[in-house]
């Protein structure tokens, strides 16, 4: 690995010298945001996610507000998601296409009072167009980027120390739920939500001056948890096959060929009628590899014999199944048991589809 | 300084491996793209950069391309600029503002051939907001994200060195202009231009196939010019006052606050109105450093006693001058001799307003 130099382009978080504190061995750049990506090492940072919880910097979710008269009305232009159908103090999944089709982001959204939406945002500038279709679609709206920053709360004891901390409410927080709940002389908006599959919460920050007491009161009730500062975990998520935007899906792809077709509930919006016409030719799988893969920072062709079948996209070794795990993206002709060559830049490894993820 | 943990998400160039080979030792992140930032060290890179000639790997400059009935008219809505005061065959610096005016992009754009523009990005996803604008005004135009990677050739030795390599020809070309030029099997776009102020040239190369015979050959008739693989260097293009779009200026900052108010030729574009009404309440400044500043990660306050003056947003020291040179926005109060303190996140170093940048 190289190094990254930093600059005052790449924007620190609330809690970058707590994870520099904590001993964070390797960033990436996410929304132009530090994102931490290892600790100690990715195969114990994923046992230790899976065993206890960790508090994760996720500053890099930037947010998009959205408020003014035709707000819902711009919101639902943006996303085949339906809207109406997203009850009141629930996040909702909201792909957000181009004309094509093509996913621009998959953000999660939020209304955080009635008659405003936060989208919280996978890594794409997606501000420059939710305000190119508001202004040329002469929406009555104000679109700004607020300076709400995400902690997330994640692994099997996230709900125990939730609770300790904010109150025994929290555990009555369905999956994808939230609540505004008072801390310190303020308030946060707990979701139960997150990028991993070990369950857990994350934590909309809406002030700066909460922002370290917050994180100083988890690490002290967490202690006896045996807290430690994390961030999204490669394998683990990979396991759980949870997508990431920019590795296993882009402007290229359509929510069908992502896998999120049950997200394209209506076709009244910006890219409807090409996901209306849409017939899908590749599809997202689990791809189980026969060893340790190389780190995966390129596409890496699929092999049928001498077909191109698909591309992996994100790749690791796990420890608990005892095989490399990968996201792939494969033509329609192949499905499940499908035995392929993977070409690595360094080598060739057998690769098998799979009926679904390890999670 | 942390490691970049790569991902797929984050973009390898057509010459990441050749830049690799040649000891690149830190990247950052620009447009999801991989930037070389450091190679022996920024002073030593720096000094090698003004005696010598080097290739760098600027592929993270992504092109946007427009064509279409209404690519014009779809341009000059997007910028303050006065195209059509642009020549055939020149390169044009156009600052793209948001309805307020503020910055969202500081590209430069060219026509490649009649009817089709490139605009060669900073670090925005600026696509996404072109789209949004065609898409509601009812352009009659494509936009799309060619695949043309450029490779700069910068330094004192780069108009020598491109003679012999793409002909005698090339001395002619004058600054901010281009010609096609036949290299291989193929053609590039040869401009005079690049992110240095010791001359040179961006060389758009359109196809893959053409991108490392053109790195080799380069290298190759470089040799006696003691070529080198660099990359924008902090040092030299703060001294000679060039600006970094998301470290000098972003969206909070009008054209006027960054400096380039001649760049606001025309106000029938978007921003236009809030650029007519504007009045400047900051400015750009070269600020001197009484001594070395530590890295600037984040922005640090410009105190004149208790009360802020601005802030400085890039910084680094120079053997050239034996001064820290830095950017600096400040209020329309302070001008140049004004002595201020500068707040980093170690120390307060004194720090001097300049009457202009050092070169």
């Amino acid at each position: 690995m190289k190094l990254l130099a930093p600059s005052n382009r790449l924007r620190r978080t609330w809690w970058s010298d707590a994870v520099e504190a904590a001993g964070v061995s390797a960033y990436t750049v996410y929304n132009k945001t530090l994102l931490p990506v290892v600790f100690d090492s990715i195969s114990e940072d994923c046992r230790h996610l899976k065993t206890a919880v960790q508090i994760w910097d996720v500053a890099c979710e930037r947010q998009i507000r959205i408020e003014g008269p035709d707000a819902d009305a711009l919101m639902q232009r943006l996303t085949p998601r339906d809207l109406e159908r997203v009850k009141p103090g629930k996040c909702a999944y909201v792909p957000i296409c181009d004309v094509n089709g093509g996913m621009l982001n998959d953000p999660v959204a939020l209304q955080p009072r009635p008659g405003v939406w936060w989208i919280s945002l996978a890594d794409s500038d997606l501000a420059l167009w939710v305000e190119g279709v508001a202004m040329g679609g002469g929406y009555d709206v104000s679109v700004s980027e607020p300076d709400v920053q995400i902690l997330g709360l994640q692994g099997p004891l996230a709900t125990e120390l939730a609770a300790e901390v904010f109150g025994e409410e929290t555990r009555e927080i369905p999956f994808f739920g939230f609540l505004w709940l008072p801390f310190g002389d303020g308030e946060v908006l707990v979701a139960r939500s997150g990028y991993s599959k070990q369950g857990g919460f994350e934590i909309y920050v809406p002030d700066a001056g909460l922002a370290m007491p917050l994180w100083d009161r988890l690490w002290a009730a967490g202690e006896q948890h045996d807290i430690r500062a994390g961030c999204p975990n490669a394998i683990e998520r990979i396991e759980g096959g949870m997508l990431s935007y920019g590795n296993d899906m882009n402007r290229a792809d359509t929510p069908f060929e992502a896998g999120l077709g049950r997200y394209v509930q209506r076709y009244d919006c910006i890219g409807g009628a090409a996901l209306r016409a849409h017939t899908q030719v590749r599809q997202i799988v689990a791809i189980e590899l026969s060893e340790a893969p190389p780190v995966c920072d390129r596409e890496w062709a699929l092999m049928d014999g001498d077909v191109q079948a698909g591309r992996v996209r994100s790749a690791a070794w796990s420890d608990e199944f005892q095989c490399g795990v990968a996201v792939g993206m494969v033509g329609m002709d192949w499905g499940p048991g499908d035995r392929l060559t993977c070409v690595t830049q360094d080598s060739e490894i057998t690769a098998e589809i799979r009926e679904r993820f390890w999670r």
